[in-house]
């Protein structure tokens, strides 16, 4: 099965994103991978099939196919016959295809610290930014969660972003940066498309903290390689592009009260 | 750098995994792919210098050397000059060379969908247990919690155990799976040792929840799986011995309130 379902692949088949439109979401981190590299993508946020396509994939009745076990969650990324979810999954997936790691015969071994940088900023710092609005359970309103939230964003606030801040600097500074500008090797990998993602959200969240954060002084490297990754051609154009999605009621979530002192 | 550091590996540098002493945690997925193919490895929670070993890693002085960026937090796992951290990376490292995962030759994407299957299971299921009695702040007491505890828990009971069950309980089913013994492929790969790991701490933290979720028999593939790990030859010796650590005050803890109905 194997053998076959991989000697079917087509170089020139389409990339196909499958996740929720109307929201950036974590759809968003493989959106930026395939605009810094230029490569053409189908996404089911600007298609009118798009949740006809998306959402049988992640159905309580979806048993999967020969080439794919069902998938609890969206994004999900099609290649072919390939179907796989779970964001830092598909970014190893696509990263080697995408020139997005280090070169696998010059550094075999880059790809696992793109891929531990990438689990830090999505399953750490992103998916936290979550769960301050929705402390208790994801499938009940805020307004039903708003006394847990108000104590869960206080120790987001005053801990978990500075924690992050404070690793990603030091990474920065750290010998396997080589120089400081991207993460990992001196070059743009997509771990620094998920740690920009990461801040543009936190950013839209929290932006009474963040604001603090970056007049601090201590975060310099990192704020940095925010501007730098914003200002690269391709990224820029996308941002201010109709590709690019409004924040509103996703993973990040701009409720004032939530960002106060 | 990179390509001096991968010549400098030795094949019988020994594996060493970093890690808290006196809990599980998220080190015990490392220590079951070890015991299971059934190579020797060095671990910092039986040795003395454990501590010593692991904790300037994660200091938030450490800048990370030449072969390392800094970690956040362990696992890490060092094999000669390489030392990476997050589980699902270490897993992702190990699983080609322990054979917990498909023969990249005959299945070149396999390793997508075991990887898929970890993170579902570890930054889903596994991670939620832990977010059920530390709902608001991870460097706070349980106590001082406990009441957004009691929520949450409630929410993990009725929500997302069944959710997480039913989804592995589809996998299972899934022509992917090819037989329903093993998650992917026929063969027990990594993520079904990831699995085993997430239900056996699930079926310490909430054992009433549990029981009724095995007696209702919707989940006969899941805990047939679940019984089928436990039974293999040398987990069922390493589950037996000194080296399996009790569960205590980590990611998966008993508190009596939290499984009430």
């Amino acid at each position: 099965m194997a053998t076959t379902r991989s000697s079917k692949r087509q170089k020139n088949e389409p990339y196909e994103l499958l996740y929720h439109a109307g929201i950036p979401g974590r759809g968003e981190h493989i959106r930026l991978a395939f605009e810094e590299a230029g490569v053409e993508y189908w996404d089911a946020a600007h298609n009118d099939n798009g949740a006809s396509e998306t959402y049988p994939l992640i159905s309580d009745k979806y048993t999967g196919n020969a080439h794919s076990p069902p998938h609890l969650a969206p994004p999900i990324l099609r290649h072919g016959d390939l179907t796989i979810s779970q964001t830092p999954n598909i970014l190893l997936y696509l990263g080697p295809r995408l020139g997005l790691v280090p070169d696998q015969s010059e550094d075999p071994e880059g790809i696992y610290y793109i891929n531990q940088l990438t689990l830090t900023a999505l399953d750490g710092f992103s998916n936290e930014a979550h769960d301050t609005h929705h402390p208790i359970a994801s499938g009940e309103y805020y307004e039903d969660q708003k006394d847990e939230a108000l104590r869960r964003a206080v120790d987001y606030r005053l801990n978990r972003i500075p924690k992050f801040l404070g690793y990603f600097e030091r990474v920065l500074g750290s010998p396997t940066s080589q120089g400081g500008e991207y993460l990992y090797g001196g070059k743009l990998s997509y771990a620094d498309l998920v740690l920009f993602q990461t801040l543009d959200g936190v950013s839209f969240a929290f932006p009474k903290c963040v604001k603090s954060a970056r007049e601090s002084g201590k975060y310099g490297k990192v704020w940095a390689l925010y501007e730098r990754v914003k200002g690269r051609a391709k990224i820029k154009e996308y941002l201010a592009s109709d590709r690019r999605l409004k924040y509103s009621m996703g993973i990040y979530r701009h409720y004032p009260e939530l960002d106060e002192e």
